[in-house]
């Protein structure tokens, strides 16, 4: 364990993509291919970290930029990654200067994906798993909810693999059936709607159809800011019926509109849209406008800025759980960790794993069973790679083409018209 | 490195007492003594993690309760840390609960005194220096300021120990004399006067003698909340002249009182007094109240604690130094080790360390040169006990009779008429 051996000899960034079913959101629908990135840091003595992160071109240049400038680091040096990450990507290296009110999603989207891979690389050299680098557990495992989506039968075009066995889910007894098999498999105990698809009295209607074939499992909707301040103030009423709703997720699409909506809802809201970044904090205390942060490594700075982004929330009463993109493993082994870390982490965590048929990790998909995953044993992530998955994944990438997620541009091959400007309802 | 070989089998805590020179504060004046804890947490394999804390019953008994519990856990694990403290100190066992508004030093205290221990042991079984272990440095060392008091030349009744070399610092002139010594001696690049002991105006008088004769020294004065907010008004021009204040700390003792002199303060106001814990961030952030935070990781729970509270500061645009109490090596150290780490770490900490004597770690006192020091080499902390030194400290406590620090029962054997009530001026 000499400091000699353990430093970074190489990084590497490999852009993915996987099959991905043709959900609906306010954006539009997922195309056929979901992008992503994994991130290789390797030491001299050959342990390989982990990372997942965006595979969008911007992020990609960015990753690729960096990879290079961390060889001779030692993994514990969060300090010099992070110099390195500011010396490259955003306006200001100052590493210590106030946080951007208006933030700055690229640069701590950059620092995360090569954060998670040398903490991997931490618990490995420790011998112990991350959640331990971390700070220990203070549960044994992290709850996930059920992300039920509204979803065509099949993409529009044959996307070169078998249809998705998930079927449509348009009307109400179409989502109830999509939330049995999804509870049936995996024992989920909560319930996410995926909305601002359809006219909001529409999705309620799903919500009810949900309520009454699974009392008492807390159920939340996220229109993804597809609403206006006036349509969340005129249905507030069927929302708050029976105490319908565990949280409302990002109603509207700016901090102001969540501050309008806060003074007239009865129910806390979520958020993963409008309180993105350490510098959207302050306005979002002063607005009272968001009760509940749903945190992302991958955009807030990584596990350890996930832990100060807790103590923030707890801190100021505000509660926090989990959002999740399209991923892989090592994203879910990575959430995992952080997730039983996290004193405060008070509600199930989304995540679109079980709609991802693909894996990159070595042994396939990690399996949430009882609604709930343990951090993978071993130490570090616990994960390695599979690399002719990998390889397979890749060559996804080159072949298929996109290079940028364009939801709108694959809705208006099912619906020419379709315009994803926001509020749509 | 297996886990069972770094298991805790022991946690010990030895009060003691070293020679403290009758240095005068709105209290009253130090005792002859002052007492400090020093605790010890071993492993399996023999390493000895160290830490240092209060030295008062309460705190004794806190640490003693703790202390056995702490026997089988994962020095890695600092949630089992925080449980076993939970457990056992303050009203609330629940790790993620919001933040009591109303802080809670006592329990925030009792977890720093264990943690830091415990982090040394991370360091020493990385093999690493703790600031590596805390995520690396962002410089080779940590500023810190000339602490200057005002002195009686000796104390009162014969503490059994030779009177300090310092002399009596009553006087603009004598003042300066201290601060040319402690410059000469220590290379300090700025200068704090703890006040509250005479009339403003006479402090001020004390603070233009060390402006002339240091010219461009940053300075600071901190009267420990012993101003009204009216005399704070009165004399604001005085301070304000010539730019004479880098900041103005505690000038007024509550929360509230410190937000009305915001409004009027045109320099940045600093605390260690009214904002103590995270239960007190919302409402100074609320009512603008403090513009610098001096951290204290002995009351604000930890190292790990103070760069969650640097993050949220940077968060907020707070800036962040250190507060200091009488102390040993083992907490300059620790000290030493995060302020390497916090990217936001904005002026030059506080330390009593050049007014104490006495030393506990072997090797004799750490040697500030040129105003900084670097964290001591090695792995962990970087400093071990001096056991004949410790032995002879305790002996100190276990002579001195006093168990609990009384500055005003100290002065009244200088002014029998001494009241500490606050604001005295």
């Amino acid at each position: 364990m000499s400091l000699s051996t353990t430093r970074i000899v190489a990084a590497r960034v490999t852009p993915i993509a996987f099959r991905d079913p043709p959900l609906l959101n306010v954006a539009g629908v997922h195309e056929p291919w979901a992008l992503r990135s994994i991130i290789e840091v390797e030491t001299a003595d050959g342990r390989v970290g982990l990372g997942e992160s965006y595979g969008n071109l911007e992020t990609l240049e960015h990753l690729a930029k960096i990879a290079p400038q961390l060889v001779g680091l030692d993994p514990f040096d969060l300090n010099a990654l992070t110099r390195v990450v500011y010396g490259l990507v955003g306006n200001n290296p100052d590493t210590g200067a106030t946080f951007a009110p208006e933030g700055d999603k690229a640069r701590a989207s950059a620092l995360a994906a090569f954060e998670v891979p040398f903490l991997d690389l931490q618990g490995q050299i420790l011998d112990r798993p991350l959640y331990q680098v971390l700070g220990g557990a203070v549960r044994p495992h992290v709850a996930y909810s059920a992300y039920l989506f509204y979803k065509f039968a099949q993409h529009k075009e044959d996307p070169g693999y078998p249809t998705d066995d998930w079927g449509e889910a348009l009307t109400p007894a179409q989502l109830v059936q999509q939330a049995r098999r999804m509870i049936d498999s995996y024992g989920f105990g909560s319930i996410k709607l995926k909305a601002g698809v359809f006219p909001p009295e529409e999705e309620i209607a799903g919500l009810k159809a949900l309520r009454a074939a699974f009392p008492g499992y807390p159920l939340r909707i996220d229109p993804n800011g597809g609403w206006s301040v006036a349509t969340t103030r005129r249905i507030m009423p069927l929302l708050a019926a029976e105490g319908l709703l565990e949280y409302l997720e990002d109603p509207v699409s700016t901090l102001e509109e969540m501050g309008e909506v806060a003074q007239f809802s009865p129910m806390p809201l979520a958020t993963n849209m409008v309180t993105v970044a350490f510098g959207h904090i302050p306005k979002t205390v002063q607005l009272d406008a968001v009760q509940v942060i749903l945190s992302d490594h991958h955009y807030w700075g990584g596990l350890r800025a996930t832990q100060h982004l807790a103590t923030l929330c707890r801190t100021f009463g505000i509660g926090i759980s989990m959002h999740s993109n399209s991923h892989m493993g090592i994203s879910l082994a990575a959430m995992t960790h952080v997730g039983v870390t996290l004193p405060n982490l008070s509600y199930a965590c989304d995540t679109h794993y079980p709609w991802q048929e693909d894996e990159v990790i070595a042994g396939g998909k990690l399996s949430i069973r009882n609604g709930v995953l343990a951090p993978p044993p071993g130490p570090g992530l616990g994960v390695t790679l599979d690399r002719q998955a990998l390889a397979r994944l890749h060559q996804n990438y080159l072949d298929c083409g996109i290079r940028k997620r364009d939801d709108a541009k694959e809705m208006r091959k099912h619906q020419p018209d379709f315009n994803p400007q926001c509020p749509r309802f």
